[in-house]
């Protein structure tokens, strides 16, 4: 098995983007990591996208990516795990290479939300979840949040306020990086008073959609030359599982499963633990998934995840900074694209290139992508070579 | 890179399925395959799937799919290629197990059709399509299929009734199988007669869709004991190739520029020419694509394709025989699961159990899925080891 290494990153900004078709977003961002690796094509393309079909009535994206920046020919699929579609088509690259049928290859992500009203979106976001046993009794998606939320809430004696430095943090770290959808700093009190959306889960707990993409340019260690070594990173471990589709089916809804097996098969396969971990671009699409993914990759005992945002360890200067570019809260959630926009960010830290951001200490990275309400959950984890 | 043999089968009929959802029909066909092979679990599970989103309101389906078969917790995602899906899911579990980061993976296709009101699923299937400037436009896939098919009759000459053969054939085999869709055998009076669906594809021309699924399970040749060999198929070759998405793009409609690339990369790495190829299983979505699909893989020249047909070469007591077990025109064509549908019957011929329609000779096969008019098209050689 080849080792696998980024040479090359790419990403539009993550907004409202009703000047660009699907195949428009997806193209800048591809070609920017083409251009950023130094390669004019690839063996293979890899798309992650939850929601093509369903909102821009555009299956076999693959092709239609390919042909669009000018790589007609080349062999192209779309994955797709919900909102993990993004880390599981950089997964699949990843086989790909480490496979030795393919010598170099785009693995992305590509979500265009913003032309859907937005009740055709939450209908289609709920196709994340049980369409028999959840959605088609009227659940949405954020409501299954809310429900985990709460439980969460009564279950370890939390109050509502003491997730808010998740929030004010990706707010803050979200100024700094002009691909955010936001920028906008938010206080304790703000995060308070924020309205209800699916109580608990108000506006400061939620991460907003968008139209975007980013794209990563995979190869085999063994192929890079010594002098490009610097700004190359690799992926020292990938790991992905799956949990029941319904929250109601869980053995535990309060413990993310898929997240500590994923993160534990990538950890062995990197040889680290996660005390070794740097930095850690997580899946917070709603403060709670932030609290329960630290948990279930060790950072923290069960039902202490906020306990790091209170005691400032998630913050830049933190032990263990998370949501280094604003995190899904304010870079943004395009779905399907999130997971690479997450393994670019640890590419940036790892680089040096991460701007005002940057971190003093950023050697080994992780990043974890969740698909539905934590059934699917793809875990990669980066190393410098600078 | 490690060969990867299919070592158990499992399919559904091809049929409607009223009584049973998505997960219920992809179940039945993973544990058949899993029983076949006598597996109990797996690394992964890789689904092929073009349409749940839109038509049963599904996403996430890969992780429905592993917990709905009792692997919850194993790695599962979707693949989309359009009606390629399928053996593009082959290809990415082919990937995986090559790799070396899997042992054992389930590579599978499913799709839940009859549920939709026509007029819908004429509408999900023209997804496959380019949205922007050919769906939009109006033209629905079949349309697309007869413009190509009028000006193919327009520039080599053939009659329409010179395309009869490859729906006879397909006919008559389809009454061997049980999984089959249609078992009705028609004659070439019947075929000219048929009514017209876009002129000049008739009734038929064209496969009809289904509920279905199909699946395989790989692992790497040199894990097998001896003793189970007999029975064991081996991927020797597999390749994947686009085309433009939009018809009016291509350099030349009548030429499948991507059967013929992805066909050459699977002849080079299995080591063989069209002359080794004992059968053929090919996307007879539509009669017109039997013929480019054979002229591109080089079993005729072009603008010949018909001939094949008329000469005979295409039945089961013929130099190449295809849709050995009904093809698309008579298996039926669930749309994401016919690749895998296609490969599970090469493996049946390479095996001797493809029942009464087994062929006398039956060492190397080929399987060629094709998503989109032409635009995303995958093609596997199989080697039997008995």
């Amino acid at each position: 098995m080849r080792e696998v290494a980024i040479i090359g990153i790419g990403q539009t900004p993550v907004a409202e983007q009703w000047e660009k078709s699907i195949r428009e977003i997806a193209g800048d961002a591809l070609l920017h990591a083409l251009a950023d690796a130094g390669k004019e094509t690839v063996d293979g393309i890899f798309v992650g996208n939850m929601l093509s079909g369903i909102l821009s009535n555009q299956e076999n994206l693959g092709t239609l990516i390919a042909d669009w920046v000018g790589l007609r020919g080349v062999e192209a699929v779309k994955i797709e795990a919900a909102c993990g579609s993004g880390a599981a088509a950089v997964r699949m690259g990843t086989l790909a290479v480490a496979s030795g049928m393919m010598d170099c290859v785009v693995a992305m992500g590509v979500e265009k939300m913003s032309e859907t009203p937005m009740p055709e979106t939450t209908a289609a976001l709920a196709t994340a979840a049980d369409a028999d046993f959840e959605a088609d009794e009227g659940i949405s998606f954020v409501g299954l949040n809310a429900l985990i939320m709460r439980r969460y809430l009564y279950e370890y004696k939390w109050k509502h306020t003491d997730f808010g430095p998740f929030s004010i943090n990706a707010h803050a770290n979200a100024l700094n990086n002009p691909n955010a959808r936001l920028h906008e700093k938010i206080t304790q009190e703000q995060y308070n008073r924020a309205r209800m959306i699916a109580d608990p889960i108000n506006l400061m707990d939620a991460s907003p959609t968008g139209d975007g993409a980013a794209a990563l340019v995979l190869v085999p260690l063994d192929s890079i030359a010594g002098k490009h070594k610097g700004r190359v990173v690799t992926i020292a471990g990938s790991g992905a599982a799956t949990d029941s589709i319904a929250v109601h089916d869980r053995y535990d809804p309060l413990w993310l499963a898929a997240a500590e097996a994923s993160a534990h098969k990538a950890y062995a396969q990197a040889g680290v633990t996660p005390q070794d971990i740097d930095l850690f671009e997580l899946h917070d699409a709603f403060s709670i998934m932030a609290a329960l993914s630290l948990e279930a990759c060790g950072f923290v005992e069960r039902g202490q995840g906020p306990r790091l945002g209170l005691e400032g360890v998630i913050f830049l200067d933190g032990k263990l900074p998370i949501a280094t570019q604003g995190g899904l809260k304010a870079r943004g959630h395009p779905v399907g694209a999130t997971g690479v926009y997450q393994i670019l960010e640890v590419v940036q830290q790892l680089r040096g290139e991460a701007g005002k951001n940057q971190l003093a200490k950023a050697h080994i990275g992780m990043a974890q992508n969740i698909g539905g309400s934590g059934s699917n959950i793809i875990t990669h984890i980066l190393k410098g070579t600078g």
